[in-house]
């Protein structure tokens, strides 16, 4: 079961939207693939990976020191102990021979890539869907048959402003999306008001309304701003302030009676962890968004996972961010609490199956071997068509 | 005043030594020189830098994301205000455009390492020497004309324990150094107080003698390591857990009364902010390690100063990662505590000035403009011939 290559191309996102802290249309993103010498009907097996948006491609660290390390290893080094698959906890190990710690940035976004690659491998040799694998392997067997999805968009586009928000909402609704997140923090508060009014208007209800504001917001911003918002009773309200800034965070706890969420930027377990200690966040209500993809990969989410329930979190307070096909897999099969979407956003990566249905808040899983990449046809063809 | 051009080569730090972390033979680091069109004595004028041991090259990252934001401006957009020289600030704020909070890791050290070269650059157009040049824009012209420094070794060597560890510390004395650091953490307790004591009989004094644990130990061996060490009253204990763990140094503080070192892996302000808000320090004793060349560059650093002294500490407190000249200037020109040096390892990037002189625990400055790479002949000639 051996390994005999690992791929890489780093590609562009394509995207003109922008968030109150940068905008897309320079962002690249990392797609991986990794051939072995299992086949399955005749098919070579192959896993397929790439980082979630937000982050640039990482190309060049893998190729100069995580891809090296693999190739230094033997069959031996790398397989499960009973020998019938590939261990990721081994590569990953090795991926992480001569890194100091601390410093989790593109790293972290360079292992979480071929970590995904690793688990979509491995569930293709184990013959199960990633969900299935996952349930098995780390949850006793249980697993959710349909995952919450709320709509992530909202963003702010170049002369659109508060038409454009009600068209984009519009047309997640007609998706069958109830809820939907819209960008905040922009610069002025008043169009931000404008735009929470009118995606409430078409909405209904503020639990149907969740906003992020990207960590554009300083302290005293951010209090005012929960202090505006907080009669709106709102999904939740996502990064006020910088995402390290445990400190900001707790004092906006203290000041907001609804729920906030955090996450998509902290990168390790320790980060994950100090957000827990200090963060000043209410199991009860706050919502939690780490991102395997981006953070060190599924291997270190357990970690987290672990991390969190022993510090009286349930893992139901994870909403990863990414809005992918691998999270939607991991939300089902540990039973997180649901999963982001960006409809029409940087597709191929974002959105589910060829034909997946979204029924209110939820979306049904799939029964393909892998995390599913083959059943999403735009993406699979990228995947293959960029990795030959 | 125009930038025509910035280059970066990756170059090996061919080291066979080893800390209880990594090892550094596959290390690199990235040079870099940004070319002007502007002249001093016929000479066309260059910025050097690289960036410190420890994190690797970052050639690729520049090239794809930060050396484009640069080319990106017209002159005016980084011209002092005055328009006498190139504004640090000005380049900083775009090289980081486009980029979301956290996730300080290969980027802190991308930007850190261009940014050595801007000021090299800025102070050899001011025609200064750059810790002159500090002093006077931000230190209100004070300076210390000799800074503390000492010999950062006793690495382990395969091969070496106690004899070889004396024999290095022996050639440290020799050299003029009074002050040594040596490495914790390996593996078995009982070698390392060997080797503490081994080193305490050549140096004389606790006070002589650091000792760096690199991040290794748990919660549990690092206060275990604080009890057994406490007796010999060492000048400091360093990074006993990983450098994130805010919560494990608090506690090794809580049971450890002599000084504790840490800061060479935290990344950004805002990471070092979080050291200070939780991590238990003590303004009074303790050392902060933060490095300008891997987390940001000096731009940063001046932040970091300020954050540190609104927070009741002295810059004193200062003794940067680093052991090269740019960290030597930053000592010297806005006053900090001292600087690291590696004799002998990581050359021809540690070290000081041809000819440069350790009297007990100092060292002198130099009065050439810029950081003063060209009074160190190895470490110049390298810059200048790897990128012509």
């Amino acid at each position: 079961m051996k390994i005999l290559e690992i791929r890489e191309k780093t590609v562009p996102l394509n995207s003109a939207i922008s968030n109150a802290y940068i905008n897309f249309s320079q962002m690249t993103a990392s797609i991986v693939s990794i051939v072995t010498d299992q086949y399955i009907d005749g098919e070579q097996i192959i896993g397929f990976g790439f980082n979630s948006n937000g982050r640039y491609g990482q190309g060049s660290l893998m190729r100069e020191r995580l891809f090296p390390r693999i190739y230094d290893l033997s069959e031996g080094d790398y397989q499960s102990d009973n020998l019938d698959n590939i261990d990721p906890f081994k590569l990953w190990n090795a991926m992480l021979t001569n890194e100091k710690p601390g410093g989790h940035g593109e790293r972290a976004v360079a292992v979480g890539t071929i970590d995904m690659a690793i688990w979509d491998l491995v569930s293709k040799i184990a013959g199960k869907p990633l969900w299935k694998y996952l349930s098995e392997k780390f949850n006793k067997g249980n697993y959710d048959k349909s995952v919450f999805v709320y709509a992530a968009g909202g963003y702010y586009q170049p002369d659109k402003e508060v038409d454009g928000l009600i068209e984009e909402i519009q047309s997640y609704i007609d998706l069958g999306f109830s809820v939907v997140k819209i960008k905040v923090g922009g610069g002025d508060v008043n169009i931000d008001i404008k735009r929470i009014e009118a995606a409430l208007n078409l909405l209904g209800s503020g639990k149907k309304l969740a906003i992020d504001a990207n960590g554009r917001f300083n302290h005293e911003q951010a209090v005012t701003f929960a202090e505006i918002i907080e009669p709106y009773k709102l999904r939740w309200y996502e990064e006020p302030g910088d995402p390290l800034d445990f400190d900001l965070m707790s004092t906006v706890a203290k000041n907001y009676y609804e729920p906030l969420a955090t996450g998509e930027n902290l990168f390790s377990l320790q980060d994950a962890t100090n957000l827990i200690r200090y963060g000043g966040l209410r199991p009860d209500k706050d919502i939690l968004q780490f991102d395997p993809a981006l953070s060190y990969g599924l291997v270190e989410f357990l970690r987290i996972i672990q991390m969190l329930e022993s510090s009286g979190w349930s893992r139901k307070a994870c909403i990863p961010h990414g809005g992918h096909l691998m999270a939607l897999n991991i939300a089902a099969g540990l039973g997180l609490g649901g999963n982001e979407s960006y409809p029409g956003v940087f597709e191929p990566f974002g959105g589910f199956f060829d034909g997946a249905k979204v029924e209110g808040e939820i979306v049904k899983l799939h029964d393909m071997p892998g995390i599913g990449f083959e059943g999403k046809s735009d993406l699979i063809n990228l995947l293959r068509t960029s990795l030959k």
